[in-house]
């Protein structure tokens, strides 16, 4: 649970050259479908997509709940997205006799297919503007009120919207800081299954070191099914699978569910990421890395189970050391200093903006306050993220669902169920090291005196405490998790579980400061947001775009290299490269599939290129779609420049990395055969 | 090796609240004996000591070459220091079946006193100025050949005045950046033996969370005695003993060695640290620790054998996120920018002076780029130590002095030669560790294309080379390590020691980035550092202390609590408080002396207490001196504001914790009884 999904691998944007809240220049911005830019694509390439292009990838592209985007691939259900993005379930479905994380997997018949625990298909089927809606509800309204007033609303909107909450998913999503609120509305599929996938060393081909580099020799790429009582979904759209190499600078569309940008954020905001929240988490970070590496180095068996929270570990250090990087360096925060200076005088004697710049700094200094227990009570372990959602969810339930916290409205729980309920492994000795982790550093930052480390501690050291609670817990078990989900509040407090115990001990203090915090910081966010928001909107107009908030968006882009300290760096690598880049040592060891297949491996044939399209973590998976419609690729990463896009985006060097269709096709071919997969893509 | 001279406990001064590089303010300043300000004591305290107090406590003070202060407190050898200063010698002293570190140690007679093996004790017995001289020497050069001219006339200075190697050592100080330049020449005593320690968790009680932290109750004193010729010392001087409790604002003089500060830096510095140095530092020691913890929690005994190193990691990590905290501070930074803004407007329109400032800042740039190289080149491990040491040496020594590298001079080698060949365990798993986690570093850093990572690792895994370099070196063989020291460049070539010839791989590159840096970096700042030098003594008279140097200073001020979050802070604790703040785990649980001996301990005794001295690392150790010239402490940790005291000092929270002589006694009296150690103490 906790580590599935902050880890998006990709992210954008270290150094920028051009305007950052003025309107997009060049390839700049991840578009809502309700506000792409035609007349400036029309502008810059001569042609752009019209409706019923966009339509058709909209109706193609799948959101998946475990933080990562993908395509309808076939009229059948079949879904492409990225090998990282289904680790996960490769991981779950795997045991210490078989491997499929390791040895790849192919499903020969429908029957074979594995479903991937958590993970949810979610497809826009429309989107309507509730703007007015949701402010008339918190008008007049501050801090924790107005926090609470919105959050009401968007629980009544999103509830009646969707009543078939079987196989409908309505979300209000808030964009701008707070200047819009917009419905989106979702068909969504919960049985997802696992067709095919390569070699783990094929998709990690590199590994840490490689991550967020180009070249690049990565096969990240796989095939999911969705499927709707028991059979295969017929999705209403889905793009032609076109296994051919890209060519320099064509027009490329990513259209994806980015996670999360920071880029309309004041300074104050920018300051205590650099200040507080960055450090602390590099630190804290490095040091859980470092307790996984050698803890699986006693094991095989621990090799294998810690693989996949180390990967997302280590990924998520790169990307908050790169956005370090960029937030020191003074002339990408130069930039940002004068794009909030030119909307300030922009907006200088609009009395009806005021001064939203200093309402956020006032919540930002509120919210340093608070920040150590918000950050620190919650304990970092699967079990106890179980516990946590089982004991809230009972008590939100027996509430009125405009009065429930967000994540449990009637719109938000089916999900969260599903969580809860899907069988997954958990694996003691992680849980272990997560819980004493996260308990000593709690006690580390809160400091050993402080009343929240004696709540979180009591007597007992952070080893002592984690041990006892993960030895004794039986959230392990799916069918225990039900019967207290079922049982509702009575069955959770008269559990002896210890874990649940301890989650009850947690959640009124951590329910306090969640008020602290609405009331000090986000109330305030959300009022000045809307002001900024309309600040923006006055002086620059309405071609903008808003931060990324894993909604569906539309990037377009060209194939394009860069220049790396004064040597071009070419637009694609092919196979063959591979073989030239293998030590013959982890992690530059050739996969055995490709080591078994050198000579029948067409070593010209394109595998990963790179494109100017403006995305982030979230994006994983993300079909790369050509003017024809057709897809080429599935984007995994961004280049090492593209670290800071979390703040802006940067034309000169910010690039996506993709996998390439002609590379999978191989793959199907000749590495890891599918004839039937093939067969199926082929179909028109 | 590698981790013994870089803890060095004690750092001081978060929020500086007065000037920085105007006239000291307060209790402000790490002063040179040839320097005391005893004007400004006499006009604060109405009271200073005259020369003859100052010559019997410098004459009484020692410096230990593993990197603390400490001194003579008997006639016949008998040094005081704190326990985390002896640490590593009851360490190296220790085995599986006798754990001297958990037990403590009394020797009951002479004999059984212990080597401490690195360690050396130094007393300085004069001071002399040879300003002119250096200076004179590099005058017309720059950059590295200034470095070159600098060394070659340094090295001539030291040989020619300590010409009797077996007892005298001289160094030339460089101080105010390159302002001035002092000869100091010690008494050394390379004998020095383990007389007295207690358990270490007497010591170390609260661990890490209470490490930075007041009120404490940790016992961190141990006693060592020099020994020359194998007869203990009598040393020229010593203090005596006065096992007191302290007393609300009595004058507290420090007498030792502060490692090293930076309140002189200029603005382009101090970003650097902010920028680069200090993130980069925290993150990697970060994932050491990490790495480091789960190792050792596979056996009781690697519990043992790692202790010692976790130790100085989250010392130093405690260390350098405070001064990140300090420099993220924008009243900190402001007061910093403000200082330098000030000299810079009183030294403008001095053409003498010019823009030194501009000077550093260039210099800074292009450090920048020869950082990540010049910081990774160099592998950490206990056993690469040994063979660079072995290498250097025996291509430095067929050189003449004036050409040496500076560690290499005629006056350094003894040093050097008995830190290499001393015997000391070592543990292959810790160098493996150590070795794969900086190998993996700089190519997390440096990258996997880069030339040096390829110089590096070749075609091999960081983990595989470390593996291949620990298992098959003979380098923790002291005879061994004799062998190929005395037997010169030709043994060296010669041998198929696989960290020899590892270490004769990097050598030629890490040669030519010394050179690099020496040329863009060292030079033009020893040529700016004397001009601002110039800049501060006439903009401010002489009344100035340069940043620490690992040099012999003394520090004035007052037993004195402070005011924490509106509570104050009392300026002691008690031995009985200790039984309160016991929770029984880990590392609250009483040391096994203390649960047996509660009823006899007296509870009232003071325990540790606090003052306003400034100090960092470097001081652990350093006696604390009544007006009387009586010793009443050992100083051994700073408060958690004292973290900034790096690049400032602020007399409103900074404070110096302190090991009672009171609490020292009555554990030598009740809990580790030592009545031969009580009955020399008591010699008057």
């Amino acid at each position: 649970m906790t580590h599935r999904n902050t880890v998006l691998t990709i992210a954008t944007g270290l150094l920028l050259s051009s305007a950052i809240t003025a309107p997009a220049m060049a390839e700049e911005g991840m578009w809502t479908f309700d506000g792409f830019p035609t007349a400036q694509v029309q502008q810059t390439y001569g042609w752009a997509p019209d409706q019923a292009w966009l339509d058709h990838a909209r109706q193609s592209s799948v959101r998946l709940t475990g933080g990562c985007s993908a395509s309808f691939v076939s009229d059948t259900g079949l879904i492409l997205t990225n090998h990282h993005c289904v680790a996960s379930c490769l991981y779950d479905n795997s045991t210490s006799a078989a491997d499929l994380l390791e040895a790849g997997f192919t499903a020969n018949r429908r029957e074979e297919e594995k479903p991937c625990p958590g993970q949810q298909a979610e497809v826009v089927t429309a989107i309507t503007d509730v703007t007015g809606t949701v402010q008339a509800a918190y008008s007049g309204k501050t801090g924790e009120a107005l926090t609470r007033a919105r959050d009401a609303a968007i629980a009544g909107i999103e509830a009646e919207n969707c009543t078939d909450r079987e196989s409908t998913r309505c979300q209000v999503v808030t964009l701008f800081g707070g200047g819009q609120y917009k419905l989106y509305r979702y068909r969504k599929y919960s049985d997802v299954r696992l067709v095919w996938a390569p070699e783990d060393r094929a998709a990690t081909f590199g590994g840490d070191p490689d991550n967020f580099n180009f070249p690049r020799y990565s096969l990240d790429a796989s095939f999911l099914r969705a499927y709707d009582k028991g059979q295969p979904v017929k999705p209403e759209a889905h793009l032609q699978w076109n296994p051919r190499a890209p060519k320099a600078d064509e027009i490329t569309f990513v259209v994806g569910n980015p996670g999360s940008t920071s880029r309309l954020w004041t300074q104050s905001q920018f300051a205590f990421e650099r200040e507080v929240r960055l450090p602390m988490t590099v630190a804290i970070l490095s040091e859980l890395r470092g307790r996984l590496i050698s803890a699986m180095e006693v094991s095989e068996e621990r090799q294998r189970e810690g693989l996949d929270l180390l990967s997302g570990i280590e990924n998520s250090l790169k990307v908050y050391i790169g956005r370090t990087t960029a937030l020191h360096d003074p002339a990408f925060t130069g930039k940002l200093a004068t794009a909030e200076t030119e909307l300030r005088s922009r907006s200088a004697g609009n009395a009806a903006i005021g001064d939203p710049w200093a309402d956020v700094s006032k919540a930002v200094e509120s919210y340093r306050a608070l920040y150590l227990p918000y950050r620190f009570i919650t304990p970092q372990s699967d079990l106890y993220s179980y516990a946590q959602s089982i004991v809230i969810a009972a008590k939100e339930r027996s509430k009125p669902n405009a009065e429930r916290l967000p994540g449990y409205t009637d719109s938000a729980l089916p999900l969260v169920e599903k969580q809860v309920l899907d069988q997954r492994p958990v694996y003691p000795w992680l849980e272990q090291l997560q819980l004493s982790w996260s308990l000593s550093k709690a006690r580390e930052y809160l400091g050993p005196d402080d009343a929240d480390t004696r709540l979180l501690l009591g007597q007992d050291s952070p080893e002592q405490l984690a041990e006892r609670l993960v030895t004794n817990s039986r959230l392990g078990d799916a069918a225990y998790r039900r019967q207290l989900w079922e049982g509702g509040l009575a069955a959770v407090e008269a559990s002896d579980d210890p874990m649940i115990q301890y989650a009850l001990r947690l959640e009124q203090r951590e329910r306090d400061l969640r008020q602290q915090v609405n009331e000090a910081y986000q109330g305030p966010l959300a009022a000045a947001g809307a002001k900024l928001s309309d600040a923006r909107f006055a002086a620059y107009g309405d071609a903008l775009y808003p931060d990324a908030t894993f909604t569906l968006r539309i990037s377009y882009g060209r194939v394009r290299g860069w220049t790396e300290r004064g040597n071009e760096v070419p637009i694609a690598t092919t196979l063959g490269g591979t073989f030239e880049r293998a030590t013959g040592n982890a992690p530059f060891d050739l996969a055995p599939g490709f080591a078994a297949h050198r000579e029948q491996i067409d070593p010209t044939v394109a595998y990963d290129f790179v494109t100017t399209n403006d995305i982030i973590g979230g994006n994983s998976g993300s079909p790369v779609i050509d003017r024809d419609g057709t897809v080429i690729g599935a984007a995994f990463d961004g280049n090492i420049h593209s670290l800071g896009g979390n703040y802006g985006y940067d034309p000169v060097l910010n690039r996506t990395v993709v996998v390439s269709t002609a590379a999978v096709q191989e793959a199907l071919e000749t590495i890891y055969p599918a004839p039937a997969l093939i067969a199926e893509l082929a179909r028109r």
